[in-house]
């Protein structure tokens, strides 16, 4: 794995850090450019989505305050709410001790989930069967104006 | 990428399902044979940290209910607090709807980072910095017996 510039801040006391283009520039990302990013409700901590994020779409989402991905399923940039209004607002964004992972503090409008659930995380294990514990909140065709 | 068993799921209504074992047979690995895992403290909703899983973490971890991973850095399992004595007791599993990340609700004790901090994301952007916000809570080399 590639080395990452935040083991620098591993020692560091509070207040202390490193700049932010030196970080970005340094972090660890996969073969692929890319780090996966965890979405967290800022203020009912509910974990909604994970996705992944190139250079440029950290220094997107920082500039604009809205959060970008980058899909590996499409190869191309994912401004999330772009095509079902469900936008991401961000509210803060940190990286960890190996700065592998990002977490995003986010406004969620509405479902985070393209099933039109709040979030995607609704699979649930029970014992030896895993369980659906949540319905949409919108019909996902109507969210991506098929209805 | 792999196709994901869980698709099958996206328009069940809640409380239907699939079998655990089909799941987990089922589940789009990438060519590690990895999924990421976020690790979140099931009553204060902090997220914690995110690792690696294989089919047989996953298989442990809900046979013992203490988290395993999978370390890429060792290339071996890595059983939370083996070494530190900060286990995390499993409280619950989830994937998500493409069922290539699962959440995992646990009861962490005391710090999750290896740093010593309760959690891994630490480094949080301001303006043009990315600044440490958290100290440890122990000493990391007492936390690995080098003290």
């Amino acid at each position: 794995m590639a080395k990452s510039i935040l083991h620098q801040t591993e020692k560091m006391p509070v207040g202390e850090g490193l700049g932010l283009a030196e970080v970005l520039g340094g972090l660890p990302y996969n073969a692929d450019g890319l780090i996966p990013a965890i979405a967290q409700q800022y203020d009912s901590k509910e974990v909604l989505m994970m996705a992944w994020m190139n250079h440029a779409a950290i220094e997107e989402t920082l500039k604009t305050g809205r959060v970008c991905y980058w899909s590996r399923s499409r190869q191309a940039y994912w401004r999330k709410g772009e095509s079902s209004g469900q936008v991401q607002e961000l509210k803060e964004m940190r990286f960890d001790c190996d700065g592998d992972t990002i977490l995003l503090l986010v406004d969620q409008t509405g479902p985070a989930c393209h099933t039109g659930r709040r979030d995607c995380f609704y699979n649930v294990v029970k014992g030896d069967e895993v369980i659906v514990d949540a319905q949409p909140l919108i019909d996902p065709d109507e969210l991506y104006g098929k209805k």
